[in-house]
């Protein structure tokens, strides 16, 4: 039996050694017999295992003691809100970069609760070619709350490979590229990042925040919960935390550690999507819409030049054992996403089957 | 070796076969290949499983059309702030019948958004003895916008058996009793559960909320993720859920229906906590502070009266792999929750192992 890849966008594949792990333990987890679903998160064995989590994150992102991590729940359509309702007040304006669906959306929640600058920072080309333009050329905010940017659209396939230049604190979403690239947390404020791409399950938001921030929010009339000072002060702990995905965030944490960390992540990112890009960009059977150099690493959609094809290449897909490549539905034609837990062998194999399925049909 | 009996509060013991079957298609769900956890919310096998655990747990407590049922991220505490926030507008009160704790937050929450009846229903006699008052004595709003009371009180253990009148909408929080008891959805319009005490692991939380009380509901201001009417029409999905969180419940609901349902619970919870209660009242020993007819059938607290014998009884317990007997860490002593997946094995367990304490130490 071959093996099967999994290219979904999120909820995304987990590390094969961290899920037989989890296997392994479901049922007896640090000796306790009982699963580590199943005890108090202020047991000294679970407050052991978030603690050492923390320290693998700090570790893996050179995260200085002067931010706070946090492991809340919600999702990062939460921080969406979260964020402007403790930042966005006394008639200020909050600068939101949008390059994509998610950036947008980031961009329409905050709207809600402040005055937002939305700056396109996309530009299309005659044939199409989706890039992103110079900061420079942006029609900035002065004095901005701060600057939401997200560094990596799943949907479109594109990335900021450069952090955008700020006159104020920085903030990224980074939920489907945190940990795949190194990055210098000295140029930002606050990153926060669904887990269920690069690092565990849905049902988790990291939160990675300058604690020099705290003293710009305010808290009152929002929920208890969303009080990222107090959140850091309790250790995520106000309330009940996802505790399952917080251990398997720990496992991934690990996994990445014994891999040789997100160096080594970057250079699988770097090579894995080459691959693709390169099957892609070889003739015109396949398309990708987004200038090279702001190609993610991470999520590259593709369509068939010959469309009728596209529901035929993800039947066979499937029988291959490719899976998740159907594109978003915004979007249609074919999506794959190379998040850590892929493979070579599984950037590989796909391309693979993508040049079976070019001689076979081209 | 001896079976570990689990009565930890919440996080909670899960029924065995349910974590025998997730351990066994931990990387391989439906045939897919890959774990339940690492596919798309929006993939048809997933949303096959989200209908039916809505389907199974509307089985299960008898709910009509006239509901919507939510799998929510956030927990309890975030419906402390969420209710009020959509509820509780234009200068209207709220009543809050605080019996415990969790009660008290709740109302607490309450407070920061409007304007909040607190209604004390617990009196305590001059023996220390706490029970609920009639709500005849209370001293109610007129007209509220609505009234929160808490069926189980998880840390005093203490439960109302009869539902409060009510001249307004009626809001429950039943994290720590749901599915424990039969209920007369009649007689509500929200009810709230936290997961991770009789439904899975920690990470979401189940909202069942009669559709007529949208009408009274605002969510300008609000984060997006609060529109109960939202979440109604997108299947709980305006984002990613705890996909995981919400697979170990349907396997719940599944395993609850082989059982014989919630009625077959209810018998279940009457006999393990009566053996408990029995063996706490035979002598004075053990002393447990709540009215007979006010006590809970899932957490109850209890003390030795020679207080200074209660790390002996814990270290003990833990080498008889009786677990998760501390004290909630406000009152000490000791606590047994005996939510659906602790077996009457289990409690059978622990009151021998209380009686030869007793024989021993008496």
């Amino acid at each position: 039996m071959s093996k099967t890849y999994n290219f979904c966008a999120g909820p995304a594949a987990l590390p094969e050694p961290v899920m037989l792990r989890a296997q392994q333990e479901l049922l007896d987890w640090n000796g306790l017999g009982v699963s580590v679903m199943e005890i108090s998160h202020r047991s000294k064995d679970y407050q052991e295992l978030a603690n050492k989590a923390e320290k693998d994150l700090r570790n893996l992102l050179d995260i200085g003691d002067e931010f706070a991590v946090l492991f809340l729940q919600g999702g990062a359509s939460l921080q969406f809100a979260s964020i402007p309702m403790s930042l966005l007040h006394s008639g200020r304006e909050a600068e939101y970069v949008e390059n994509g669906v998610w950036s947008k959306k980031a961009a329409e929640e905050a709207a809600r609760f402040g005055k937002v600058n939305m700056i396109n920072a996309v530009n299309i080309d005659e044939n199409g070619i989706r890039s992103l333009t110079d900061s420079q050329s942006w029609n900035r905010t002065e004095n901005p709350a701060y600057t939401h940017f997200t560094s990596n659209e799943t949907i479109e396939g594109m990335r900021f490979s450069q952090v955008p230049q700020t006159n104020g604190p920085l903030i990224a979403d980074m939920s489907s590229c945190i940990l795949s690239e190194r990055l210098d947390m000295k140029a930002f404020d606050l990153i926060y990042a669904g887990a269920q791409k690069n690092i565990g399950p849905a049902g988790m938001t990291i939160v990675i925040v300058k604690r020099e921030l705290f003293e710009q929010m305010k808290f009152d009339g929002l929920p208890k919960v969303f009080n990222y000072e107090a959140q850091a002060k309790n250790g995520s702990m106000l309330n009940t935390p996802p505790t399952f995905a917080w251990y398997l965030a720990s496992l991934v944490f690990d996994w990445l550690q014994e891999q040789g960390g997100v160096m080594r992540m970057e250079e699988l990112a770097k090579q894995k999507s080459q691959l693709v890009y390169d099957c892609i960009d070889e003739d015109d059977f396949f398309t990708n819409p987004i200038a090279v150099k702001d190609r993610s690493m991470m999520n590259i959609p593709f369509f068939l030049k010959n469309e009728s094809l596209s529901e035929k290449f993800l039947i066979q897909a499937q029988e291959a054992k490719l899976m998740g490549l159907k594109g978003h539905r915004s979007l249609g034609g074919m999506r794959v996403s190379l998040y850590n837990s892929v493979p070579l062998e599984g950037a590989q194999a796909l391309v693979k089957f993508m040049r079976e399925f070019k001689t076979l049909n081209g």
